[in-house]
């Protein structure tokens, strides 16, 4: 397993890291299967969306930020209830398929880490799922 | 990997395609395991819900469209930014378990693809992922 | 595959189920690889998120009911349409690495089954996805 570290440099932040997955990814070996991308922390997440626009990645996060109000009635008492909430909303992992040997993903998809309560040094793990045929049994 | 391709036939709907997935499954001869099932797009999503009562859909969408207004303050200009946040809160891909050379799912759900700028013709990708003890090595 | 069996106390609900699944997965031998968590339903999902502070699950189902009131201009008769909304949004599934043996999460991290329309028994389905360089070939 692959862990590698991403910084962020606001409190809410949308940061692509399609390019760390897929060199990593190419990097394993794996021809046919999935790359399972997860991050280890309960105040971020991570999502796929169009990484064209930069202002694509605005609207997500100002969206969740009326959904979910930094300041709200919340009951945790270290002030980023919205990031726990937010990171569950949009989830700690996304699974790519790998086809020959490359991540494969759409025209406009991105792979971005959803920072909601930066800035910090976020951990983002990958584990690599071949696929059984792709593996010569060697004799 | 199967690309698959679906029609879409309103700006938001939601689609079943459980017997196309499950079908695709089938075929490829996996005993166990699990699915992927993925969308290459940013302004549409996949979900698992109930099938057997097409309003529980349509509460989806609906409440979708309150969180997450069609019009509204943002910033990309190309009038759909309403489907790129909501296919981040639904997520762009399902996992589901193989077992004895099916798919399974609960007695009430159903694989949906949730369009959310159509109508369009969608791709659907499918990635199998065998466990390795189903895969006897012949010799 | 697994099927385990847990019981829900109230209509929204959120029980950490993070030690049985550990305790499947590490029963399971699989060393390296990833574990999906899948409950067959459609009015409860599955997320990750801290187990430290109870009042974060408080937090994320108190915003889930704000955003997702169980009383609202719905088509499905059946009363539990904020449910079924609720568990699209959470997700159905999480999918966890396995490194060294063992369930790895962060930190912070738990599992929680997120009950939206209890109380009842649930099931949590587990499959294992081992990665194949684990599995030596016996000949």
């Amino acid at each position: 397993m692959e862990r590698l570290s991403v910084s962020t440099r606001k409190r809410r932040e949308m940061v692509e890291i399609t390019s760390l997955v897929a060199k990593t990814a190419k990097g394993s070996g794996v021809q046919e299967g999935c790359c399972l991308v997860f991050v280890p922390h309960t105040t971020c997440g991570l999502t796929i969306n169009e990484n064209a626009d930069p202002s694509v990645s605005d609207d997500i996060l100002r969206t969740l930020e009326k959904l979910v109000p930094a300041r709200g009635d919340y009951r945790h008492t270290e002030g980023n209830s919205d990031a726990h909430v937010a990171s569950t909303l949009v989830g700690h992992s996304v699974l790519v398929p790998i086809h020959k040997g490359n991540l494969v993903l759409g025209t406009w998809q991105g792979i971005f880490l959803c920072e909601f309560d930066g800035p910090r040094n976020r951990q983002v793990w990958i584990k690599m799922l071949p696929s059984i045929q792709d593996q010569p049994v060697e004799l």
